[in-house]
């Protein structure tokens, strides 16, 4: 036996990196966003937050890559990042030591090991968003975190009218955050849809192949504006083509964002 | 005309004292409890946020007395609780001044005008609560401020065997929390169910004359016990009768705890 079979042997199959794909849950509430940037002060990032927990558990210090980066006070209930390391917990004890260590405003809901190349943005195939609108009178302390209060009469069937014509590929530009770096403003989205539950929610949910900065909420304030007779529904199109985000309507607040779910199948098929 | 008359004359009817009852929604996590002590630090209590609003809306400084003081981290869907003041505005327009003023985590639900004798703890005739286990193997941060994680399974038929047992009047001494200075422990249940979710939530309702320190919380606790198989459904009959604290399960945390209700006809009649 030479020395390297023997340190070979030696070496827990554990401590081979892996490339694991973990989705994410959090209450964004409390965190300045997704990512860590250097020149930001404020409160905790979730990618700090996660990085600090996974590099306990971890050979060696980590860093992670997620599939979008959220804003501050948007929330996810199915964000994806990756991590490449060795760690010394089979994945079942590694979901489990992570949700003991995290904050209860964020939570792993599952761990798979990924090929080598698995890279959570560039991979994924489309992402799906929700945006939730509190339309009651009277607001509600336990849907003020996680939704927009806004307590005005809106015409849901109109605003399903003005989410169609925002389907398929388009200039978004009207629909971003002015000073964003974005090199096209060209995006392609899949579905677009509201509903009203009868406790007075409004939720849409959007599917799109990518989004703009601050996209899901300026089509969420411009619906709302169509909801509430601001706007028609054929003001959309000319929105659209203006590509001047002074045309469409308010950002909507981050609180009542979320990330639901990226696909890495075509959108349609059922997820591995 | 002589003075008097003259001065009645002038007083705004806005400006005579009047029962308001209110009815008010929060989420407790960040609240020491329902009730101002002056013996007590730390956070600030609803009793002292909602006095301040009301204050500032009315004639003078103003006092007020609830329906149930819940503990510190329990919630509200419907506490009840009056003040008897004079305001300038009407209900209506006292009720969304109010919720401006409010923190996003307390919110007036309705207020109406009562009888001058209205007092909304002594004319009280049960109170409604719910208390939510969540048993999903992992957790969510979305239900993590509402919700007691137990991550067992759990036999939600036994559990509600057991539960049928503390229906009805009895001595509850062992569901009380020790050092409590109650007279008397008897106390009379009037319902008391649980049901699961699809989402892996067990939702206990319970609906009694009267609760006594902690009751709610240690039946919830019990319950985990018989649900788990630790106490058997027989047990709790043995517990009751012990009247001793040590005999019953945990108590559960504050988290799960919601005062849904409180009943001023008597159960089962429709409310006005």
């Amino acid at each position: 036996m030479t020395e390297d079979t023997e340190n070979n042997a030696q070496i827990d199959p554990l401590e081979k990196p892996r490339n694991l794909k973990m989705i994410v849950e959090y209450d964004g509430t409390e965190y300045s966003g997704w990512q860590t940037q250097e020149d930001k002060t404020g409160g905790p990032t979730l990618q700090q937050v996660l990085e600090r927990c996974l590099s306990r558990l971890a050979v060696k210090n980590v860093r992670i890559n997620c599939a979008g980066r959220t804003d501050a006070g948007v929330h996810a209930l199915g964000q994806v990042f990756n991590v490449i390391a060795a760690f010394r917990y089979d994945n079942n004890r590694l979901l489990h030591s992570l949700n003991s260590m995290l904050p209860r405003d964020i939570a792993i809901k599952s761990i798979e090991e990924m090929e080598n190349g698995f890279h959570p943005r560039r991979d994924a195939l489309w992402k799906r968003y929700r945006y939730q609108i509190y339309t009651n009178p009277v607001p509600s302390p336990h849907l003020a975190r996680t939704s927009w209060w806004m307590p005005v009469s809106m015409d849901v069937a109109l605003m399903n009218e003005a989410a169609k014509k925002i389907v398929g590929e388009h200039n978004f530009r009207s629909f971003m955050a002015r000073g964003s770096t974005a090199k096209s403003f060209v995006r392609s989205v899949i579905s677009c849809n509201l509903s009203r539950s009868e406790n007075g929610m409004i939720t849409l949910e959007i599917v799109g192949e990518g989004f703009l900065k601050y996209m899901v909420r300026i089509i969420a304030g411009t619906l709302v504006e169509v909801g509430r007779g601001r706007f028609r529904v054929e003001d959309m199109e000319k929105i659209i083509e203006a590509r001047d985000r002074r045309k469409a309507g308010p950002t909507a607040p981050p609180r009542g964002l979320f990330l639901v779910e990226v696909g890495y199948r075509p959108f349609g098929e059922t997820q591995s």
